[in-house]
């Protein structure tokens, strides 16, 4: 059952609200935003993807190269050694390809429907050869000491988790990658349990494994261990084909709460949820049997990637039920729904 | 060039010169020892690998059920959704299995030929669901407070890597999984850099990435991160395929010297050299460009799966020259054989 209360403004943000960082290029999607509150505005740490304007018979993408610079590579179309069958990725000669470029950007606003961006606050690029295709779909972990941010870390020899810590959003420091390939939809708990930090993470496995969700433990945030496995995708379900962690888990009295994605072998993107221990977060208490939500809007069926919905950023209200939660629909444009703590736990006792 | 010296007495345990450990089940492969020193003796971290005595028509192999005993799966030959093309791996309507389940088991000699078990020095068996289908290929990193036993952990839900820790190989404490999947040939450095300790670690990617080294830094061993990539699968070469870590690193003058296996794509498994700053360890100095040990001894071609020579375990010898290599041929037999550490770094300035 779909308990989602749409923003009757949605979708909030397009491709075309913004101009492109990147010289030369135009901005392809806005996705999956991360998602913090900070003086008393509402901040989207969106994803950015952007290549050149596309010629006729021609897929060209932008990369860095090893000495930090953009540059653009493009295949012909009709080279039979191209697989262009999925709009984001390709495969040339059997190296995969990203077909965007994508990077962090800040917008932030006073009533969550109307987003501008305040220059003070500069975009996050990737940096070095293990970003060298880009970085996408940022948490913002709000934590005692400052924000830290986790997110995907794209290059040709990994697809892992990278992190970045921060107190203003003006000056930031990269901590490296912090899960090893293939992994990402890494999401920290906003604080510690014990002496500990938590995060969820979800490594894709070729063989023995899949696209499952796991949980690690952490002394420092940037070295992680003791992983363990908490959810796996179920056969003949909405989430047969993979699930992923959203943002941050939600501290409730029946235990920690966490809103995830997972898709089916049509790359039907859904959300649920997960009920863990609040002492032992391994521990899984309840999980959605039915998605909380489903790309049924027209603007989560069509888009750049179509029957999309997809979060990792929330900010609780102040009334301590509502959960408003932004997301992104059809990989193309962003978007604004709530949820009720209560009624999503009500879905989990049935 | 092959500049191994292979001891005559190859090889020098076999599956039958020791007692199956599972009641009702027949040893398949002794595998790929860790290495170490105690007691004055030489001791082998054996992976012995054991399944039912095999039936006419029917592919049976244990596994552990969720109270941790061991059952019995079987399958048969001609069943449509069975695919058993590959021996140490069968594929089920689409679930993996392996066909035999290993653990560790240690043997000692005076002579580095005759190798005996002492029953004071129990086996190590896998423990846990992430444990359920066995534990394998034992690194034992001899450390000033103790050994570090990294291994590889195979289940339903991943193939990931394992800390054990211990003093006296009596007594041992579980420290969970330190490397999420997909992962393994995790070995540590001996000795800290400033204030950190050091890993190579083999993760797995589908899409973008490969079967590639990685070096990690932990501060206590448990936790691990700021990966980096060091060392991609060669196109063409004898290392096409597959890359991974031998056993700890060397320390030498020159730098960080490392054996580490490689295959091609029809799974020939050669070892070769890696040369890392001793500061940066993330920096690679020297490569082999040729095997310096590959399959050509009889014992190295056949057996339970042809053609590899894989090492994970050595001790320096006194002359501080001497690398004490410690090998599994053919995924069946354990072997031995002495490399120079000049005539190594010899081949890697050419």
């Amino acid at each position: 059952m779909d308990i989602a209360k749409r923003n009757p403004n949605n979708p909030l943000m397009r491709p075309s609200d913004l101009k492109p960082a990147i010289p030369g290029m135009e901005i392809t999607c806005l996705l999956n935003p991360g998602v913090f509150r900070m003086n008393g505005k509402t901040w989207l740490v969106l994803r950015v993807a952007e290549r050149p304007v596309q010629q006729d018979g021609i897929i060209s993408f932008p990369v860095y190269d090893k000495e930090g610079k953009i540059k653009v590579l493009s295949f012909d179309k009709n080279d039979p050694q191209l697989d262009a069958t999925d709009p984001r990725v390709i495969v040339f000669n059997g190296q995969y390809y990203l077909t965007t470029m994508s990077y962090l950007r800040l917008v932030c606003s006073d009533d969550d429907v109307h987003f501008t961006e305040d220059p003070a606050y500069q975009p996050i690029f990737g940096e070095g050869f293990q970003e060298s295709f880009g970085i996408e779909d940022c948490r913002v972990a709000t934590m005692d000491d400052g924000y830290y941010l986790t997110f995907t870390e794209v290059s040709p020899v990994a697809v892992g988790v990278g992190l970045i810590s921060t107190k203003d959003f003006k000056t930031i420091k990269r901590e490296g990658m912090i899960f090893p390939p293939h992994n990402k939809d890494c999401a920290l708990f906003q604080e510690k349990i014990g002496d500990l930090y938590y995060a969820f993470h979800r490594p894709s496995s070729p063989e023995l494994g899949g696209n499952y969700i796991w949980v690690a433990e952490s002394p420092d945030r940037i070295h992680w261990g003791r992983h363990k496995c908490i959810a796996t995708t179920r056969p003949g379900k909405w989430d047969s084909a993979r699930v992923g962690a959203g943002a941050a888990p939600i501290k409730t009295s029946e235990g920690w709460l966490e809103i995830y994605h997972g898709a089916n072998k049509e790359n039907r993107y859904c959300l649920g949820a997960l009920l863990l221990d609040l002492n032992d977060p391994t521990k899984v208490l309840a999980r959605s049997e039915e998605p909380i939500m489903e790309p049924i809007a027209e603007y989560e069926q069509t888009g750049f990637f179509g029957n999309v919905v997809f979060t990792n950023g929330f900010y609780l209200g102040e009334d301590g039920d509502t959960i408003n939660v932004f997301y992104g629909a059809s990989d193309e444009v962003i978007c604004n729904a709530k949820f009720s703590i209560k009624e999503i736990l009500a879905t989990l006792k049935k």
